[in-house]
């Protein structure tokens, strides 16, 4: 009979969840279209040389146990380091408590692991990264979306919804910091209001903060691993938007319990991170300021997001909204309630531009009228035309919904 | 109240095998105990010098391009090359058809998502690979185990278990060359009925590789998808023994419906596999004779195995029985029915000798008589010096035993 491929790979289908944004990668690299699609970092500021430096020193001077299997947990020089420069900032984080992931990706999946199963539920702001909705899929959880506003996750919406289920609720996930998609970062007094819900209810908090390097305006608002009564919240960290995505090098600092089951759940993964990666992260940020290296990182982003916020009032119609993020590679654009985003992609799309339709970053499909746009990885110059062609592309679409709404009333 | 880990974690149980040969892996780093606990290639053969070259082009060269996220199916170059790799040896393999993996371990896990849930069922052999079984159960299946002889699993045995769950059955794992834990190899004729039998119950046949390259005597038997009707097996390869471990660095070949979903896996899992260590590889293959250093690799591990063989026949006691393998790292040892291989483990550590107990390869908590020893690490001295303290630490067990056994007696 031979293998039915579609039937054995139908019952996948429930936690297989497609993204978007993967997708449309591969229409951004086509030099003619202006991609405000990835959340690619700028690759004109990495540091090439210095890390070129490092894999050579590596390699020279432990190249065999670079390229040796390592352990599990990570390698221990580089977990050192992470411990001193988070406690540094407050945090609780003891080389114990870090497991080296492949990219903060792989946490989430690992988190998913070992706290999800079918049946269970994750609370999740709406709108959420979508790959982290990707890899809780993975296990066949509900959700339960909790709205924001301009201070984060409305916390006592998530109360509500605790108190309702009677805590019944497995995890809670939230980009608290410069949030993708919306770029919104969660208010002190909320952050503290939501340990207190984790705390009340039992349920584990995990904050996913691959942007809180990146703050060009205003004051640091601690993570919640560094509030008083923070010690049980799980953190996720990453070289990918300080260093280098490519060597897919992330990290989760937790109570030793969970760090123990994580490390269990990798094993059966990928038994290990990339070692030699490991090793000569290490190395750059023995031999380099990475903090100097932020700085350059952020004086650039900053002027990017500055050109596209205004460009947006330049160039976007008045019906249009979008938040002002004061740190991280996204803004978040609300159209006018009729507007659907991936129909107006495909046009603006023909127009040489592309983004992010919002609708994949919620669990229940609202969302339809909103779009992501990254402002970190094209030139100024880029972003002001994109911006135009985007605003011109959105006109367009509002103009000829106008005139069907007009046609159709005659 | 706070977050209970124990019980938060508490499902997560029944998924997460802890792996005895991981933790062993602490053992093994103490450098007066001689380890043949482990799977590890001898470093003294990584070609360190000509990877540090390889890094150090690909930085020169493409550092931007190299540092930057990559596409989840891998690095489109590495993949040709692979797929003309693989053609040259009859077997289908089209760029399309192919997925970088972190390592084999994470197609192994890729594997599960797609093709197993919570009631799926697994057909592996008895003895299998215990990082397979380690993957397999985050997706919580039940197996079928299926005994094996010299000619590797008894396929008449697997059919007979298909056919009397009328086919029931989501998945067959082999590791069918130099298999790990045993060493022994499927002959073609059992490969041709296994073939016929996946096919006829239209249950995806897997072959797991690492091994191959890595024969002794003899000649290669053909790979389950370079033999007629064998288009819908699935294979998984790895750089991991041939080159370097650390880099992690692995692939699976399979019919496109299949890689399209485990496509989406990795998506959730880990985005893409380090882009830096794919195309630094695949530099090094461009530019050096990766056969010749497998003859090289090949040249030591023979001698290596000899030696082992050569000191377990001087000094393990004749009640033990032990495979002769044609390739690979390991070989397998029956002690007689009443040793218990972890009593026994406990002791040679004492007499500083190392190897992991044989029941966590199996699904059904047999074979508590069986060991794997593994002779690719270790040098041919500290060989001979580790067989001769675990022939001695056997002896003395037995003669425990035995003397046991007189005391009851009398």
């Amino acid at each position: 009979m031979g293998i039915n491929w579609e039937q054995v790979c139908e019952q996948s289908k429930r936690r297989l969840r497609g993204s978007a944004i993967r997708d449309l990668l591969a229409i951004t690299t086509q030099p003619d279209i202006i991609s405000f699609a990835g959340g690619l970092p700028a690759p004109e500021l990495f540091p090439v040389a210095a890390v070129r430096e490092s894999f050579d020193r590596v390699l020279r001077d432990h190249g065999a146990d670079a390229l040796q299997y390592g352990p599990t947990e990570g390698f221990l020089p580089l977990r050192e380091w992470l411990a001193e420069r988070l406690s540094a900032r407050g945090m609780r984080a003891t080389p114990d408590e870090i497991l080296i992931t492949s990219g903060s990706q792989q946490a989430l999946d690992l988190l998913g692991i070992v706290l999800l199963q079918r049946g269970s539920t994750a609370l999740v702001e709406a709108p959420s990264y979508v790959g982290a909705l990707q890899a809780f899929a993975l296990r066949e959880p509900g959700y339960l979306p909790v709205p924001m506003d301009d201070d984060g996750m409305i916390v006592s919406e998530a109360s509500g919804l605790l108190e309702a289920r009677a805590g019944r609720v497995e995890l809670i996930y939230t980009v608290a910091t410069f949030q993708n998609p919306s770029g919104v970062t969660m208010s002190l007094a909320r952050r503290q209001a939501l340990l207190e819900v984790s705390d009340r209810f039992g349920v584990p908090l995990i904050e996913d903060d691959p942007y809180g390097d990146l703050r060009y305006d205003g004051t640091p608002v601690p993570a919640f691993r560094a509030l008083a009564g923070g010690a049980d919240a799980a953190y996720l960290g990453t070289f990918s938007k300080i260093l280098a995505p490519g060597l897919r090098l992330g990290y989760i600092v937790a109570p030793q319990p969970l760090i123990r089951r994580l490390v269990l759940a990798k094993q059966g993964t990928d038994l290990h991170t990339d070692n030699l990666a490991q090793q000569a992260v290490h190395d750059f940020v023995r031999h380099n300021d990475i903090d100097q290296h932020i700085v350059r990182i952020r004086d650039v982003y900053r002027m990017r997001r500055d050109t596209m916020l205004a460009a947006m009032e330049r160039y976007f119609p008045p019906s249009c909204a979008w938040t002002r993020p004061a740190g991280g590679l996204f803004t978040w654009v609300t159209l006018p309630e009729s507007v659907n985003a991936a129909a107006l992609l495909r046009e603006a799309v023909g127009q040489k531009v592309a983004f992010v339709p919002g609708v994949g970053f919620f669990t229940d499909g609202s969302g339809t009228n909103t779009m992501r746009l990254n402002f970190s990885h094209a030139g100024p110059e880029r972003i002001e035309e994109g911006i135009k062609r985007l605003g011109e592309a959105i006109a367009e679409h509002l103009a000829l919904a106008q005139a069907h709404r007009v046609a159709a009333l005659v």
